[in-house]
């Protein structure tokens, strides 16, 4: 295995895989992330998906936070392996996990010289569960299944593109109502995600007392920097059914009203007209679930 | 591995398991079903694990089917793993797998010299999950925790022994009722299980249409032989909330409808008035939900 990293917050630059696939012409499978909940960064899977099979290899992506959130096309960006899973965007239980093959991956897992050593996830025996011949691999999670089987229809009802738009567009308002805070998001404009902000905290706002007041007291629940990001960022989700209006300007509020007893001083009212402006430029369509 | 077969429809004698070891002093881990759904078979796991500690070994158990439909003891009979599922006799959505771990098994895990192929079942991550630092091994399926613990506190308000106890009582009147239609139960009556009754079909019952019919005209759904059983009994489950006096009527009145159009006669009513018989002797215990 090669690791390929990149700075923290930023996007993964398809050169850098383009010149490890020529340092390692050998490679027989691309792994990359679409959407980084870690790093608040969306990766241009379109394009290692394109360089590896360039160089003879199949392409597999984690597009747990990208699905029904943002831009995905597994058939036309030519994805040979895609998991996800069912709580973030498409905002059914979590505990199930879909996942895309394309007829190559497919049959590549069909001819496999050695079985994989778990029984667990061996597509193999789970193909021959699915297939007509329905052997049985284990007791299908039929809650789930029903749960998720909602969800997809909800996300199909509401159309995959008007759902991409309302993400972004509350991303949007988020974004101009943390600007009009003063408070400074660290990933660049063009590698951000819609779906999860970055925002970083100013001086001497201490992490674990800000979440816990947003969570104790407004009932907000933001995520905690990880990596080099520990302590220095919060990370706010706005994914599925949470991605309305209605939470960005709670956030936004609530941040108002905690940040000046943190010692950072903020005008009153900024963000929330900076949302809302945003909001009348670049309405979000209605979630009605 | 040194597998140790038995017969199709008998218990493991000890005797077996007890040979094996003595032929091969380096076992490291004794493996047995308690309950087998497949042979409608209990075996002796108390005496299984006891043969094995005393070879050195630790002893690891299948309790899916018989966790809350027959008594298990656990710390009492010193089992070191066991792993069940939520949709038997616990009567839970599947999806879901309560284990339990010895100290002695606990440590081993704690302490492989190699850490498993597969992240799936990697009990130290999960023990890291579930301990007080709390590290991220998998987004936990809420509603399936909610699901089980329901289930679990209803068979807690049930109590353990009563819910054996209606297990075997509803177990006894079912097959009171099948002796009565002149049925064979393959299944020595002291290797039994309670939660799943094995039925031989009589001479010219087709299998497939037989369930069928059950399935389609009376909504029973009955399971059928695997193995050197295929095609030869049905498995019949009484499992959990489907566990009452009803269900061995219906089933019982459904076969008294059924098996004569398939050429073997019956008289009438008597399997009903067996049951109803054999449970006022031998009362079931109410499920209350």
């Amino acid at each position: 295995m090669v690791p390929l990293r990149t700075e923290w917050g930023r996007s993964m630059d398809p050169h850098v895989l383009a010149d490890a696939l020529q340092e390692h012409p050998e490679t027989q499978l691309v792994v990359g992330i679409h959407a980084e909940t870690s790093a608040g960064t969306l990766h241009p899977i379109a394009e290692f998906a394109r360089l590896a099979h360039e160089a003879g290899a199949m392409f597999m992506t984690d597009v747990v936070t990208s699905l029904a959130g943002c831009e995905l096309e597994f058939d036309e960006w030519d994805l040979d392996f895609a998991y996800s899973g069912s709580q973030k965007c498409l905002a059914a239980p979590p505990g199930i996990s879909p996942v895309a093959l394309s007829e190559r991956g497919l049959d590549y897992i069909r001819n496999r010289p050695k079985p994989p050593t778990s029984w667990y996830l061996d597509l193999q025996l789970i193909a021959d569960y699915w297939g007509p011949d329905h052997i049985a691999h284990h007791t299908a999670p039929v809650s789930m299944i029903y749960g998720l089987r909602e969800a997809v229809g909800m996300a199909l009802n509401e159309g995959l593109s008007a759902r991409w738009e309302r993400h972004a567009a509350n991303a949007s308002a988020l974004r101009a109502g943390l600007r009009a805070l003063n408070l400074e998001l660290p990933v660049p404009e063009d590698e951000r995600l819609d779906q999860l902000t970055l925002v970083r905290l100013p001086k001497g706002v201490d992490d674990v007392k800000l979440r816990n007041q947003l969570l104790d007291e407004y009932s907000i629940e933001v995520g905690r920097g990880l990596g080099e990001f520990a302590g220095k960022i919060i990370r706010v989700g706005l994914m599925g059914e949470s991605c309305v209006p209605a939470n960005v300007f709670a956030l936004l509020n609530a941040l108002e009203k905690i940040l000046p007893e943190h010692g950072f001083e903020v005008a009153n009212g900024v963000a929330a007209a900076a949302a809302s402006a945003q909001l009348v430029k670049h309405p979000s369509p209605l979630f009605t679930g």
